[in-house]
Order: structure tokens, then sequence, then C-alpha cells
């Protein structure tokens, strides 16, 4: 069905890389529209360009305003950018959270920039499914760097950070210990660690601090790559052209050593479980079999049944229709 | 196969209430053991009478203290208290971290208080069904109350914190509105607020905000709950007491009206998804299909079949077998 499926117009229209119609794909993404999964299929198919970075970090980080930094810059070197901001935090979203919206106004007039925030709270795994989608679209746009924003907690966001060619790791100084703490499990997923408002008391222990666990963590073979630790003044724009030049030597290793390989087949697999799993999850609320997920749930819920022999049968009465 | 399995040993002294059995119980379940789910399958169908209650909030509001704070009171109403805390910040979990572990302290040596944390960062969901499957040992092991608290970030922890009788979100005065702004969407799914530390300048103002957005919301119907609004502080145990007694007045409420029911077929439904998609992720893992899904994300990488037709071509696979 999808492969033979005759490109829609809106596809045309973001293969040549129209601002509107990379919108308005990403949106029939987010509505789950008739048909939008031939467009990503097509999409996919001519996709493959764009070097797609993942951003985390705790909230309050800055990690929006180094991204729209990092976006200044890729355009000073002539590049398009694809913003999609995941981040519940993120100064992005309806209500304007933070105080530095400078840069961004700054990058306001320009197509170069496509940002996009995304905040669907559907179901499980559905936010990862929506960004993992809409790369695809500004991959496809022809966006030379694609970066995707999330705050550094929750399995989910984790995911999507995870699920690019580089990721980077937002840190601050002096941000109170709980909330760093969030970090755990985190920071492991650093290609490039970052520690931001370098400005701030402590900078200089942060990022060593972070040294110090990385050399910890230290089990890595001669070949492997070692995170480096990079400090920005993002609303200055200090720190960010390094930044921007360090992710291209990452880029740049992974292709020279197959690494890049490897990433994209992690990526490909991440990708096709989530839909796997959506896929799935679809056919429990189609109207054919909703009866029978009603009924299963029931059965569980009076404890006739238990979740396990529940599951098993759903998927056996999914499958053989 | 579930049901005619006999009862295993281990399973019999967790019915008995034994705390070793139930701690064993966990970490097989976190280890996806053999047969657990065999095991569970008992579990369930004796369970079913704990009163579930899910806490959530942001990184900071003292949600430990709070549940140990609660846990106290519970024991001193000759209640016993299974805890399961998901949340990475959590001062359970290997390093301490926060200040007040005093009131923990207190509780160490009773066993009608178990703790657990549970922080597998596994697979798609993974956590959120490790968590359940917690809930399903405590409740089977007598437990009058089964606390979860997840910190209130990622569509994952939400999930977690959802899936109770009774969801509280807490909230502090004062904290950074980067923080706090973390809690779009998850202030929604509360049955019960709490502001805590409402020693803190500005815990009137932050309660009046919170009633402010319900009375916002206000399009509920007349016999609706109207989520109330409770002022704690959980390190002196102020206000405990009243928090403990609205938990049960909303669980009686529910039991009054019927809502009980649905909302236990709302928990039933999401466990069965989640169950689901493990299933089926683990199929794809299997020896016997891995190759296959080698191969797709393989092709999927290399872009000569999009990931939509690839998910659905490992659907048909794993299910034919």
């Amino acid at each position: 069905m999808t492969g033979a499926a005759r490109v829609s117009p809106l596809v045309e229209r973001v293969l040549r890389g129209e601002v509107l119609a990379m919108a308005r794909m990403i949106s029939r993404v987010e509505a789950g529209a008739d048909r939008v999964e031939d467009d990503l299929a097509e999409l996919h198919r001519t996709g493959g360009k764009a070097l797609v970075v993942g951003v985390t970090g705790s909230p309050g980080t800055g990690k929006s305003t180094l991204v729209a930094a990092m976006a200044a810059e890729l355009r000073a070197r002539g590049k398009t950018v694809g913003i999609i901001a995941v981040d519940p935090t993120s100064p992005y979203t309806g209500g304007a959270i933070m105080g530095d919206r400078i840069r961004m106004n700054a990058l306001s007039g320009d197509d170069g920039v496509f940002i996009r925030s995304m905040a669907t709270r559907g179901s499980l795994g559905g936010l990862a499914r929506a960004a993992a989608d809409a790369v695809t679209v500004l991959d496809a746009a022809g966006r030379d760097w694609v970066m995707v924003e999330t705050v550094g907690v929750g399995q989910d966001e984790v995911d999507i950070a995870r699920a690019s060619h580089a990721t980077l790791v937002i840190s601050v100084p002096g941000l109170g210990d709980d909330v760093q703490a969030i970090k755990a499990g985190v920071l492991e997923i650093a290609d490039i660690h970052v520690v931001n408002k370098a400005d701030r008391e402590g900078a200089r222990r942060t990022a060593m601090e972070l040294k110090g666990m990385l050399n910890l963590a230290g089990s890595r073979s001669e070949d492997s790559w070692k995170p480096p630790v990079m400090l920005t003044i993002a609303d200055r724009g200090e720190g960010v052209p390094d930044l921007v030049g360090e992710i291209e030597r990452f880029a740049a290793w992974q292709r020279s050593n197959g690494r890049l390989e490897e990433r994209e087949r992690d990526m490909a697999a991440a990708r096709l479980r989530s839909i796997v799993t959506g896929i799935l999850l679809d056919h429990l609320q189609h109207p054919e079999t909703a009866a029978d997920f009603d009924s299963t749930v029931e059965r569980v819920r009076t404890r006739r049944i238990d979740p396990f022999t529940g599951a098993r049968e759903l998927i056996g009465g999914v499958m053989t229709r």
C-alpha cells in the first residue's frame, strides 16, 4: 500500500522545502491524520541527509537559548536548521516562560530556521513517535541540521534525545542538587557535554566534576570517543562556534570509522520498535477489536483473569483478523 | 499455561506477607525472571484490596518526605504500607540526595512499611510495567496502602502516577518557574493537590493559584469531584493527618458512586496495553525472530523500505509463528 501510493502534493511541497508545507505535515503527524504514514514513508525514502542532534538537560539549564544560539551560528555558516522542541519547559511553547528570547526573535524572520514545539501527551510513546516523524519531515525538507530539544527526565525524553547522530547533555553550575540529580542516567548518553551559563560561579568545578565522572567511567577502549566537556554562555553566543565545531568533529569521526552506520542502525531499530508498538495499540482501539479489549479489561478488573493471560489473548485476537 | 501453574513457594510466602519474599519477588520482576509472569498472575488473582495512591510532583517538592510522613500517619492508624519510588531523585535510591531522612529512619525498623525504589531504565515502558507489577506484589502481600512515587515529568512517570485509585500532585511555594512549568499537563491528573513546605513564603499564593486554575478548568458537572488543595509541612508531619483523611474521603466517594469501578477499569486497560506492548517487543528480540528484525532494521537504515512498512512486516512475521 505504502510503496505504491502516488506522491501527494503536500509531500512534494515538503520535498521542495516549503515552510508552510513542513508545518502542515507536522500537524498531520501530531493529529495522526489519514494516510500520514504513506506521506512519511515517501519522505523517509528521500531523507537521510540531515545531521540530527539531540539536546537534553534539566529544566533551567538554558537548552532553548543554547539551541537558538547554535541555530544562529549555523545560519552564519550558511546551513539551514530545523528545531523540534519536545520540552514542556521550552519557551517556544505557548506561554513564554524564560526571559531570554532575544536571539530567538533575531531568528524569527528567517525561513532558514524552522521551529516547532510538540507537547502531545497522548498514548504511550506517542510523543517519541511524533518527534521521530517530525525529524523525518524536516530531514526530507532538506534541513542541514535538525535539532531535537527535550528535558532530560523520563525514559521517553531520554529515548528521544538519543535518537540522533549526536547527543548533547547540558548542565549548569549551581543548579540545586535535587534538580541536577534528575540527570542520573542521562549523563551517560552524552556524546558531548555542555556546561552552559559558564559565567556563573562554579562553572569550572562543574566541568571538572563531569570530566572526573567521565574518567571514572573510563573502561573505554583506545579508539572510542571521549565525550568532551564544552563551556558556553548561550545568551551571549560564547563558546557556541566551538560547540558547533565539536559536533561536526564528532560526526566526521563517526563517518570515518563506521560508527555512523551503527548509530543509524540503533536509530532505525528504536523507530521500528516504537512503530510496531503503536500499530498494535491502534489495533486494540479499532472498532472491530475494541469490544474484545473492553471485555478483557473487565475480566482483568474483576480478577477473573490476570493481565498477562488477557494480553496474550488480545494479541492472538488482533493478529488473526 | 498461566492459570494451571501450581503456586510457587515464593508466591505463597508473598501471600503470607513475608517482607523478604516481597523484596525477592520484586527483584524477579525487575530482572524479568523466568516464570515471573505466572507468579504475578497468581498474585493478581488474590489482590485488589490495597488502596493504591500515586504521588507525583517536580523535583524538590519533598515528595519522598511527604510519602514517609504519610506512611508514619498510616502506621499510627494501624495500616500497613508499601512504597514504590520510581523517582530518580528520590532519597531512597542508592546515593542519598536530600537532607531530611529523619522520618524515614524512624520507620526503618518497622516491617509495616515496605519501601522499594525502582530505577530500571530499560526498554520503552519497562519502568511503568515493573512498577505496576510491584504494586501487584505489595497488594497481594496484604499491604493496606500502596504508594507509588514518581517525579512528574515525562509521559511514563505521569502514566505511573495515574495508575492508582488516587493521584496526588505535589507543589511547593517559590520553586522556580522553569521547574514548576514542568507540571504543565501534570496538574490535570490530580485528584488531590498538595502544597508542601507550606511554611515557606508564598504558600497561600501557590494554593490560591492552584484553586484559581481548578476553577478555570471548571466545566465539571455537579456530581464530579473537586480536587481539594491541601497544605502540608511534611518534615514536621503538619497537615498529613488531614491529607490522609482526604484521600480516604476521596476513596469513599469513588466507592459510593461507581467511580471506583471506572477507575479500576482504566487501570486494567493501561496495564493490558503496556503488557501487550511488552510481549510484542520481547518477541522481536526473541532468537527466532531477531534475524528478521535485524534485516528489517538494515533495510530501513539504508532506506530501501520505510519504517512503517517494516513494522507491518515484522508484526506479520512475529504473529504467524
